[in-house]
């Protein structure tokens, strides 16, 4: 047996808290290496005497579960729910080669009487505490988010229009400096269809007083940037959307602010003597940077920036006013304007410090606040105290856009690296992340799958039936076209007759599904069927009355499936039923639920 | 090559900040596959343009060394001094079968091109936070800690002595309940005793209003209690130790209080009406329990405790007044009686929501304050935030004892176990832990090991020699005998006749060396040499100009050695150089400096 392979560790993934009263045990082998795990347990404390009157630890056991497997390793997972608030556990595994040991804190033991009493072998949690679990958040179970670029989506109000601005075109390329004039009662007169279509959850992107177009360059995080209009309508806007039902979530870049808010002029003109200095990561005096060809990158910066971008100085956030300032913008815009969520820009280069201090505020005004981080990379160190509710799920966008828009990853290593992803977070956590095909940062997904309709509907709906909590970004529901950052930002479509109407129906009801089956898409375990075939996804939600089962068509010729005449078809695309076969074209799927 | 045995986890004791400007990457490989490792590192926002314009992601290497073996794996580690902020790295691993992979965050890939220029493969560090680092504390590498119980060091005041207290007579063993009548007083009067030894850090065990001897059980966590003494008592003392260099460090029991404290007789009288309901964990009332023959075990508790001991009820720390009253008491004991460190009982049982902010208070009161957490296993989830500084190292008093003590484990067994002991911990807190052969929890040193005074020295030059804060219980340092608790508490002997003056000069020599390479001892890596041999323990600490080496005879019979004539010979027991060769007795030792 592959005894080097195994990995456990306490308080982590492999080991938490997932309800006040469940425990997630899970242990790392080798693949196609191990027979059985049984998972040996019991209260530390719990000494009883045996008949000859000697002392000894009562433990009971529990095999585990085969869950998932990734590229080198298989997965074995157990849940528990203790009678008991401490636990000691250790693993007894059982070999393909017929061999069994012990495995626990100290490495590999021998499976003796010894080994089994001998209490420095175990891994302990020695005390469960709700508070320091990572907690569930049910509402983002029932979301769908509908990204919105505000300059982008809708004019609703001239009056505060740039100086310049484009026509509301489609045709209109933007450039980086395009202006349209998008504003927030744009978005308000369009609450109706955001409504129609199922979405529940609104995600702008920053609004906030800034000098670009995406005002990711703040200058006043007290104030609407006057482009976007003002106080008055957002308030409107939120109202609005809490009335139908939906939550808001605003966009903070807390990672750096505008070289041109009042605090970096400060620094600029009194240098040293800034009262600001401290707010900023500064080398040395005076600030300087030498200016490139590309306006975002500067060469011997003397400060620290976002990237290499001079415009966007650095806060230090562990500087205690720096802190109060961007503690104080968290509160302002949760009690004022009762918003839901705050999507954090640029996050994982923020301390955790900070970020301890913002969780555990904005969970005090507002206790099921969701926090959504920026990271582009495993978020592991950000998910384990009151730091982020969810990540931007960009391992599963990369992962999807592979699989199904450029077709160039394997279904068996697709499977293998969706797994790792999943299990590199506890369960509540890869609920709460937040699933994207694409965004303002990335091509539109339309473009990316050269037009290929079918295959974007495939992939939102492999993406819908994932854990996690989905996003479209705004106009791929009608399948709006553009290639990198700017062509990405084109201005919403609202002519009917330009719009694709067959995609928005698909939105529509692919919305209702994912809001009918909240639950079990939440909650219910991935399981994969037959992941070393090469035509057909699998993949099943199994429950305790019914499985929710999928096939995706991911070659390039028609597919027969047997589907059990009793099953329920939900949703499908490109599938049709001949006989008792069902027939499955390239880029089809069909999602159905079988009752056991 | 075993690639299923990888592992490596950023922002962990695999990838952490040393020091401000220096950062340690460990990989986790089998045992006898692996070649040679490199690491490929870099700023991920340094994309550079290749002679054919094409942006490329500029990365160094570097190989890694060799650092420690467990039983199956070895360890791989570096230390970077990045003039960046951001790192992103991944790893080259050469197996001994020639064959060499990719491994990164997405697990293992071919070394192509295309792996090394696509970002996702790689572990990302966002950015260094010095305020994130685990920190370091300077003054512990020069302590030698002195474990007190008051009870029965010294008895310096008769007038606050119990009403029965038994003759300060070693013959004269304690029950579970004894007195002797051991105070503050007492241990102010042998100030010059452990100073004149060398011991430069005092910890006492609880001293707080408590109806036990050993105070466990506190009553007024603001009252020190009348049988030790008063708080003018404390001030002296504290002054006292501080006046010699002495650092002085309190026991806090906060993960339960004693059942004769106003709280609990305020929960017991006025039940679910009491204004201290939430301060403890009560799942109904009236709160009972049923009695057993043994005092301290109780049946059917209906509110949770420490074990199953009904007299010490457990505190609800996530109550934010329970939280407040604990806060004001770690406030208290810094602000007016300036004490050095808290040890923390019980202290793995308590949640971390109330451990970083007890930690956060005490650093800001005195940023290099010591936070010594008990925790008898793996305690890492503590030792990642602001929570513990260091935790008591049992693993080591356990494999010391096996070793030097008991002799019960291989050599090879013993260096697998210490090994994997250490690299459960960042570097900075194996620095910090408390190393300790016994306590007034485990029976005396010279009992566990038959009388034999040379097994116990080698012991604790030994331990000396480790990375860690060493600590001595009282009167090992004479030579003291005892069992299990109570026996292990005898009272202290002061009759220069009665003390063991060999053990007492040794611990002294043992003393000054630890002092006088303090920053050797704490800092340097630790080398196993031979480390398969059965009969000598041989190790060094490796430094830029000299190393420090040891010997330890394990075996049953006298080993020749062979040291170079120009080595300084810092410490030894039981050896004796013949012409040009060293001959070790069984339990003896060597510890010599050679110059490069």
């Amino acid at each position: 047996m592959k005894t080097s392979a195994f990995y456990h560790r306490t308080e982590s993934e492999y080991a938490f808290l997932y309800q006040p009263d469940e425990f997630v045990v899970r242990l790392r082998t080798a693949k196609n290496d191990v027979a059985q795990v049984f998972l040996y347990y019991g209260d530390p404390f719990d000494q009883r005497e045996d008949t000859q009157g000697v002392s000894q630890w009562h433990y009971q056991t529990l095999a585990l579960n085969k869950s998932l497997q990734t590229q080198d390793h298989q997965y074995w997972e157990v849940r528990l729910q203790p009678t008991f608030n401490r636990l000691q556990y250790g693993f007894v595994v059982l070999g393909l080669d017929q061999t069994q040991i012990f495995y626990g804190e100290l490495g590999c033991a021998p499976v003796t009487p010894t080994t089994l009493q001998t209490m420095g072998n175990y891994f302990r949690l020695p005390y469960f505490h709700d508070i320091d679990r990572v907690p569930n958040l049910d509402w983002i179970h029932h979301t769908v988010w509908y990204q919105i670029f505000p300059e982008r989506f809708a004019n609703g109000d001239p009056n505060n229009d740039p100086a310049e601005i484009l026509a509301w075109d489609i045709n209109n390329r933007p450039g980086r400096d395009s202006y349209y004039g998008g504003d927030l009662q744009g978005i308000l007169d369009h609450l109706d269809y955001l409504q129609a279509l199922g979405f529940n959850g609104l995600y702008l992107t920053p609004i906030f007083k800034a000098n670009s177009n995406h005002k990711y360059d703040t200058v006043d995080y007290f104030e609407i940037d006057p482009e976007f209009g003002d106080k008055r309508t957002l308030k409107r806007l939120i109202d609005g959307a809490h009335q139908r039902g939906m939550k808001v979530m605003l966009d903070a870049v807390f990672n750096h602010i505008g070289d041109q808010s009042t605090q970096w002029q400060d620094v600029l003109t009194h240098q040293a003597q800034s009262q600001f200095k401290n707010w900023f990561h500064i080398h040395h005096f005076p600030v300087t940077y030498e200016a490139t060809a590309n306006f975002e990158v500067g060469r011997h910066l003397s400060y620290e920036t976002f990237a290499y971008n001079p415009h966007m100085p650095k806060f230090n956030t562990a500087d205690p006013a720096a802190a109060a300032y961007l503690l104080s913008v968290a509160r302002y815009w949760i009690e004022q304007f009762d918003i839901d969520a705050w999507r954090l820009d640029v996050a994982d280069e923020v301390d955790h410090h900070f970020w301890r201090q913002f969780t555990t505020l904005c969970r005090s005004l507002k206790p099921d606040f969701y926090i959504l981080g920026e990271a582009w990379h495993n978020a592991g160190p950000w998910l384990n105290g009151p730091e982020f509710s969810g990540v931007m799920n960009y391992q599963l966008t990369d992962l999807v856009t592979a699989k199904f828009l450029t077709k160039t990853i394997s279904n068996s290593d697709f499977i293998a690296r969706l797994n790792q992803a999943t299990l590199a977070y506890r369960d509540q956590t890869n609920e709460l992340v937040f699933n994207l095909l694409g965004s303002h940062d990335t091509p539109r997904v339309l473009t990316v799958a050269q037009h290929n309709l079918a295959a974007v509907q495939a992939a939102f709906a492999f993406m819908f039936c994932q854990k996690g909590t989905p996003c479209v970004y705004y106009g791929d529901e009608i399948g709006m076209v553009g290639g990198p950052d700017p062509d990405n930002r084109r201005p919403m479509i609202w002519q009917k007759g330009q719009q694709n109407q067959k995609m928005q129906q698909f939105m529509q009801a692919l919305i209702q599904f994912k809001k009918d089956y909240a639950l079990e898409l939440a909650q219910r375990p991935v399981q994969w069927e037959n992941s070393e075939a090469s035509d057909l996804l699998q993949f099943s939600r199994p429950g305790a009355t019914n499985t929710l089962q999928a096939y995706f068509n991911t070659s390039q010729t028609p597919q027969t499936l047997t589907i059990d005449p009793a099953a329920t078809i939900l949703l499908s695309q490109g599938g049709q039923l001949n006989n008792k076969t069902y027939q499955l074209e390239p880029d089809g799927f069909v999602i159905f639920r079988q009752t056991k």
